[in-house]
């Protein structure tokens, strides 16, 4: 409520702001592009000083437009963080801090909350989403019932890249009869539609992309597309001329992940050409980022951040992230203050004019008057990350240029995050008193976390029930 | 949803169907009468090989009807049944798992699961319920509040037979000023209001039940009857000449239960008078079933089926059923293919041509188009039961000629049910991939069962919490 | 839901009775003050026989009005109690069983539950809060989200009295940048701006309930006041002037609650002096009560009834109270008969004409026709108390004459409270059936109760799932 009556204020904000910032009212809407990579590194982008991948099309994006350096998804790994994306809700508030059972089920992202592709949607908004999704592979949380007018990719969590390779085994077990074929196997969708897909699939992904955007540019409506790749989630699988990029690179993993990162950044290029061809360009804002850390024993590298994908270090949810908006977004600037993923909702529903419900709540803040002006979208606002693991939950709180962190049942520790990036230096005995208060903060917020709806395994489900979690006695104790 | 999906289809296939069918539009809409027994044998009646108990006037309509091999409700006992029934969903979707408590409480199947009655009297049928409710008898769960215009019967789980036996008891109780009166003993209701019955319980629901015709058939509506005979639950009581009609049997319990299911019998048989003496017959969809096997230590006989009341084996949840319809429902046959309890609330609802709305969930298929041209309405699709027992689940799955089972803690066992009618031949080697797959689907299923509302006993719900039960990781186990 | 149909029938008795008692439909409609002190002992008001309180202004209401010797509130301490007395319910069935967390957060008492301030706002009362609201700080739980048209005070538990010791340490905290400090410290607000306050805090409440009667006055509606008095709650701190009336009290703690109940009465007084000023006393309802028994270990007295706040036995919700209305509420009687803090709910709407919703659910009954012929309100109707401590729960049954009683994990006692008032004559052993009757009932009851949303502390919400309570199997045990 709080959150919320500060983006209201924000709104306000931004219609005072938007004469100087150059979006006049008689202005078209923009159109908006979200790419979100599947467990891409810190450092595994150009613009983001990557050593040996080299990803062109993203850094040109990131020249002519906005990098972030302090980019924080809401979850450290892929479920949730999406959920959240979506929703513009903590993952925890909404049942959804675990990724959605292995084997498939019946539940999902509740409908209750609203996606930002439906409220575009309501708002004039063509809507798609391609690739993986991973918020529920029941009928009522298809893309097609949750905002989106087309949808062309996957529903499960993952998918393997080559079809020649996938589709006979699937093809065997389903001649079986079985019923419970693994969702990385199973043939892609359009619209509910079983489609017999040949590409390696980031090239299949940024294929229907460059379609979305030629099919978009023909209606008088401005358009909204969320392009989420699997690449380079596992499973690390290249296409030969990919890794053929990286001579330098011997490790085996490494060079297949970075021919999954090249791959990707030629898709983006492809869509570039396609904005451009259709004159959609400088009207589309483009956000690309990560849905959380790489994983550093399948490939990515998240220097300097310590750790990566699953962890509340640095390196679990700081995420590397750019904006793209000819005469709207700074080029070639570097955005150093935090945001976070939960700041898009809000952000993207004000771009477009929608307005958003009072009874709707949201965890982020319309962080455009401030990104325009260079401020702290989030100044005195904490920004959470919260991991449950087996008996205890690992977590992070963001609050200015300060990093309080509790791992693996250790006390908390505080970083001076703005001048120690690597979380090296515990400054947490010489201040006891704000990194109390911090804790209280982020214990206030956690009284409304809602129990999960599902659970990864269904172990996972007992185990919680068994060790009493949510164990926040544990989590937020700052005394011994 | 996918099954909502299936139903939809089914609806329109009844469509396509039902000139040939013989029902046409343009006809009255069927009367229904739904009999339930309760805790009777699969082998308790005539129609099903009884060799010591005679039903002759249920074996009339088996005769001129089709009875079910391969009838499954959707709970080994009976609160649970009994809400499967009403609502057309599973019990655990509901939170409806348990009976309800022993001694009474204000909660009851949730009010937000429509009612079967409650449909049909929206769409003008007359409707009625006699005897046995147990689904919850605070007033918010009065069947008078759940579309059954007329009521008669006792709420709670069953009830004694005799009322110069229990009225006594009763009275004393009550001048002692006690609150907490067993239910068994309590005054029987017409639509809230106590009433001083006089005879045999079975024999007053029979009386009801012709008195409910004679009213119904005086309206130009179709009527919709569920009669609910607690026999032969226990306690078993039966009256001397109803036993002195099986001199061959010598064990008590299974005279006196012999007794009960006859004057049962007996019932039926003035039932199906009133409705030819009103004209009715022929427009009558008579379903007879049981609400769960019968239990063994208490008189019942469920032969070839393995165990009873309570189980996941067969005799536990395989129940006798019979359909009659003159000229619509086929005379003389068997049907078969598998069919579940869950089905009656979308056949009857398609027969009552009454529209469910979508965002109504159900859990059974409208099994009409397929039952009348003798196909499996349950084609690959399975049917399950789960018991919670203290610390595990005991399970089942029904899919086509398969039979998957876990009991006790023991492996997964498969049966090739169609020719083991008796779970002795365990195939499980030999079918693993087929065996894991159904395990699987289950698994699926489960995610969205709800925690049980309520427990029969305090004692219950406490285990469940200390056990962390659901242990769906036991349940859905099937490697070592 | 039989509580509610007593109420509508205790509404068209009331219909009835209003001729005769002197409430004519054409009469203006009350205006209501709910006065509430907070840990107030039974013994420490000038009415219920206090030997070293002086209460004068309390006891002239009572002296022009009724008290009441049985009076109970619905949980032995504040966050339920309140909660109760706003919604009719009783806490344990909206999930409001604990005192909200200590250190803040975003939860509250369902919005769900109607306030009775919210009725009576939508019913034309100009409504007012005062003091310790305790309900929820979050948003939407404010006062004037919940139909107070006016709120003065402060939304925690509790508050330090002078704002010259208190401020100081407020804004030295602030200034040092911390986002969590002490609700005791925090600065009053004003309808949901922060106000400096400067006079001692039960007067500066005092005041405020004056500026509320000269305001309220002025409109042609009537109004509801509800007065949350936080005296005398802990911190024990009064004015020397006050505790100077107390020169025989030596012990100190007693004397300074003694100044802090006098303060409270000198505010009573002035509040009197402002309706009479204002011509509007004879047409208010005046209630005054404590909201649950007063803490021995701080100054209160609750004899002659056994321990205090928080305990099961009489001496923790049994409380003073007494009715106020010249012409309407006898004057100078003693109302012997049991009474609930949740019949107030329904009994203001009676009075004030509201309409209740029949799908809203309240616990109490209206009192008002039983009130005004001396009859128990009560009768055969149990008032429950329920406790939930760490693994068990303490609890108790007032039925009529009789007080059934658990606590510290011993067998149910039964006590003659007519008679026996400080409990000290266990006469359960000659009343089993009846004990047993009384516990089965409350069983009854409790199988609806709700999960607490919320609890003080992190760690006693870990200790409620690992003792898995409610344990109700112990609590509800009559056998060995």
């Amino acid at each position: 409520m709080k959150i919320h009556t500060k983006l209201l204020s924000a709104l306000s904000s931004l219609a005072l702001l938007v004469g100087s910032a150059g979006i006049h009212a008689s202005e078209q809407k923009p159109n908006i592009i979200l790419i979100v990579a599947d467990d891409l590194g810190y450092a595994d982008v150009g613009f983001n000083g990557s050593k040996d991948i080299i990803t062109p099309n993203i850094d040109d994006l990131a020249k002519s437009g906005t990098s972030f350096s302090d980019a924080y998804v809401a979850h450290p790994f892929c479920g949730p963080s999406r959920a959240a994306l979506m929703t513009g809700r903590y993952p925890h508030k909404i049942g959804s801090q675990f990724n959605l059972p292995t084997r498939g089920s019946n539940v999902g992202v509740p409908t209750d909350a609203k996606f930002i592709s439906k409220l575009l949607n309501e708002n004039n908004y063509f809507t798609g989403a391609l690739g993986k999704w991973h918020l529920g592979d029941a009928p009522k949380y298809h893309p097609n019932q949750r905002g989106f007018d087309e949808y062309y990719g996957f529903l499960g969590g993952g998918h393997n890249y080559f079809p020649s390779q996938y589709q006979p085994i699937y093809e065997k077990q389903k001649a079986q009869g079985l019923k419970n074929i693994f969702e990385y196997l199973t043939p892609l969708e359009h619209n509910g539609k079983k489609v017999r897909e040949t590409e390696y699939i980031t090239d299949a992904l940024s294929r229907e992309a460059v379609n979305f955007v030629d099919k978009a540019a023909e209606k008088t409506n401005p358009f909204f597309l969320y392009l989420a790749y699997n690449a380079p989630h596992v499973p690390l699988q290249a296409k030969d001329e990919d890794m053929a990029m990286f001579p330098n690179i011997k490790n085996k993993d490494r060079k297949t992940y970075a021919g999954m990162v090249f791959a990707l950044d030629r898709g983006i290029g492809k869509l570039v050409s396609a904005l451009k061809k259709n004159n959609q360009l400088d009207n589309t804002l483009i956000v690309f980022m990560s849905d959380n850390g790489g994983k550093l024993s399948k490939g990515a590298n998240n220097f300097p951040l310590t750790a990566g994908k699953g962890s509340t270090q640095e390196g679990g949810f700081r995420v590397p992230m750019l904006f793209h908006w000819p005469k709207h977004v700074p080029a070639g600037k570097r955005f150093s203050h935090p945001v976070s993923a939960l700041d898009l909702y809000p952000t993207f529903a004000a771009l477009a004019g929608a307005k958003i419900e009072e009874s709707q709540q949201l965890d982020g803040t319309n962080m455009w008057p401030a990104f325009i002006k260079n401020e702290n979208p989030h100044k005195d606002e904490p920004i959470y990350a919260l991991r449950h693991r087996k008996g205890y939950s690992d977590a992070a709180i963001r609050l200015n240029q300060w990093k309080a962190l509790k791992v693996n049942q250790q006390p908390w520790q505080l970083f001076n995050i703005e001048n120690d990036i690597s979380e090296k230096n515990d400054v947490s005995k010489s201040n006891k008193a704000l990194l109390t208060d911090m804790v209280r903060e982020m214990e206030k917020w956690s009284w409304d976390n809602q129990q999960p709806s599902w659970f990864h395994e269904t172990t996972e489900g007992v185990n919680w029930r068994l060790d009493a979690m949510p164990r926040f006695d544990k989590t937020f104790k700052t005394t011994k």
